[in-house]
């Protein structure tokens, strides 16, 4: 968390304050159950969701400290996600460390991403209006049936761009505009105001994915805290080979339909997808949906939340884990 | 659904609504999804926890068409707990057909639970006050810590009663609780009246839950809809066992330390609980959750709701499956 918001030592106080509720949220008495649950808290991560969130609500005039629950609630929304993804794809590490699946074994981390999502509906319903459940049960809903929609097009070579945008906006791009637009929403915002943010927040959900689907062709192991082609061995075909395979190169098309993707395959996919442009094509699109989300942006009120706003959509497109 | 249901035309009618509200929540654009719910929302099962919610409904004044919703929510948070269960069991048959991780895969199976936990949140979000949802969410929280409390104690033959009971009270006794309570509440009921009920769903519960683990040492596999022994095979020490080994019995002892359960020596263990008086003693307690409720049930004022709550807790006594 530091790393990414170094630059934003306010921020990173109210993320500090943020992570305290986590971790107090995440106490439970079963032992076994607190052990994991507390590893997960302090498992870092960028704290996207719980920045934006608090971004949001700087656009308002309520005190921040009374958003922290709300901001640990998304970030916890997406933990429990993170547990149940790692499941289905048989993940060893997130975020540097061994999974909840690797370490404890898929049955605890079943009732382990079940007990966070609960548990943040119940934090939701003791202290906030019905209208942050509305919206959120809404973005989680669209969170599993985008993973669905995602699973199913596995190793499908005639997915489009279209396709991969829409699983997208449904798995990503929906809980990270929510949680702008809620903090807005809680900080006394008007709804259509929130509704600006929240379209902000799909854009910058978009660039962001893509380039996390970049970093899976690209990134620096070590750096980004998982195996390089990870996608690829489940099957995932992100956005850096559909545009490769719109080539229609016939080397790629071999490659791809090997029985099995062993580690040399994945490094002969990756490099061909290289060399077809796929990942240049692939930094331009989120190039582009960063420059949208930045034009809206600029039609803000002038202050420190949009400054804080602006900062975090050029960090996402920059960073290289 | 209906043969337990079949002496109580009334309370088949309203179930039969609720789910048609249930099949109506679950339908989803994405196709497999959609399959997947589907299949589900037509599994059947004894609909206990809606019929609660109902009864409960019927001591307040409320028109029971609004009650519908809630009646659904609290079988679909039931659902996505079986779903999950099933996961961590590797089941293969639940409710007389396939389980949805042996016809789909876990993956999907993740998933669709998680979806239909979001959906419930959604539901409530839409259509009630926080009231429920704070109780809801509360409730399944218990679930999943009593779930993983159980999966923790495997194979774990210095088990106590009151820690069967402690996890059984998490796991099935608080939403069957909560069901109850909750019905008569949005039918406009007093609180105290409601932890009243609550109490009762608490003891009906237990009742409930100990007479289905006597039946997996002594169902009749064509009506129970799942295999015996199957807990066991698990490594889930359930009530017979827990008094059986009371008795210290060597050659009970024996049985257990076997590296697997085969399906022999599953007979056998079966055959010795039931030698020891496990399956009668446990019998006998369940007969004193089922008195007690009874007795709490005549304290409350006569009504057509005090009957079909009677009936059910004295159904549910005498059920074979």
């Amino acid at each position: 968390m530091n790393s990414f918001w170094q630059e934003n030592p306010r921020m990173i106080n109210h993320l500090f304050e943020v992570n305290g509720v986590i971790k107090n949220q995440m106490t439970v008495k079963q032992e076994k159950m607190n052990e994991i649950l507390q590893d997960l808290a302090k498992s870092g991560g960028k704290k996207i969701r719980p920045g934006l969130c608090l971004i949001g609500a700087g656009f308002g005039s309520k005190s921040i400290e009374s958003i922290y629950p709300l901001a640990a609630v998304v970030e916890m929304l997406h933990l429990a996600t993170l547990v149940h993804d790692d499941i289905i794809d048989d993940a060893v590490h997130r975020r540097g460390m061994l999974t909840t699946q690797q370490k404890y074994g898929k049955d605890y981390a079943v009732y382990t991403g079940d007990y966070i999502f609960t548990k943040c509906f119940e934090i939701l319903a003791q202290n906030y209006e019905l209208h942050h459940m509305r919206e959120l049960s809404r973005a989680v809903s669209r969170v599993c049936v985008g993973e669905i929609e995602q699973f199913d097009a596995r190793f499908n070579a005639h997915d489009s761009v279209k396709k991969y945008l829409k699983i997208v906006g449904a798995k990503t791009s929906a809980l990270l505009a929510t949680s702008l637009a809620i903090g807005a929403y809680e900080a006394g915002c008007q709804e259509s105001f929130c509704k600006k943010l929240a379209k902000i927040g799909l854009h910058l959900g978009n660039a962001f994915q893509i380039i996390d689907d970049i970093l899976d062709y690209q990134g620096d192991v070590s750096r980004v805290g998982k195996t390089l082609g990870n996608d690829l061995k489940q099957g995932y075909y992100t956005l850096p080979l559909i545009y490769a395979l719109k080539t229609k190169d016939p080397y790629l098309k071999q490659l791809l339909s090997c029985e099995t993707y062993e580690d040399d395959v994945i490094q002969k996919i990756i490099k061909r997808v290289d060399e077809l442009g796929g990942i240049q094509q692939a930094a331009e699109l989120a190039k582009k949906y960063t420059r949208k989300s930045l034009k809206e942006i600029a039609a803000l009120p002038a202050c420190q939340a949009r400054a804080d706003l602006e900062w975090l959509v050029k960090k996402l497109l920059e960073r290289d884990h």
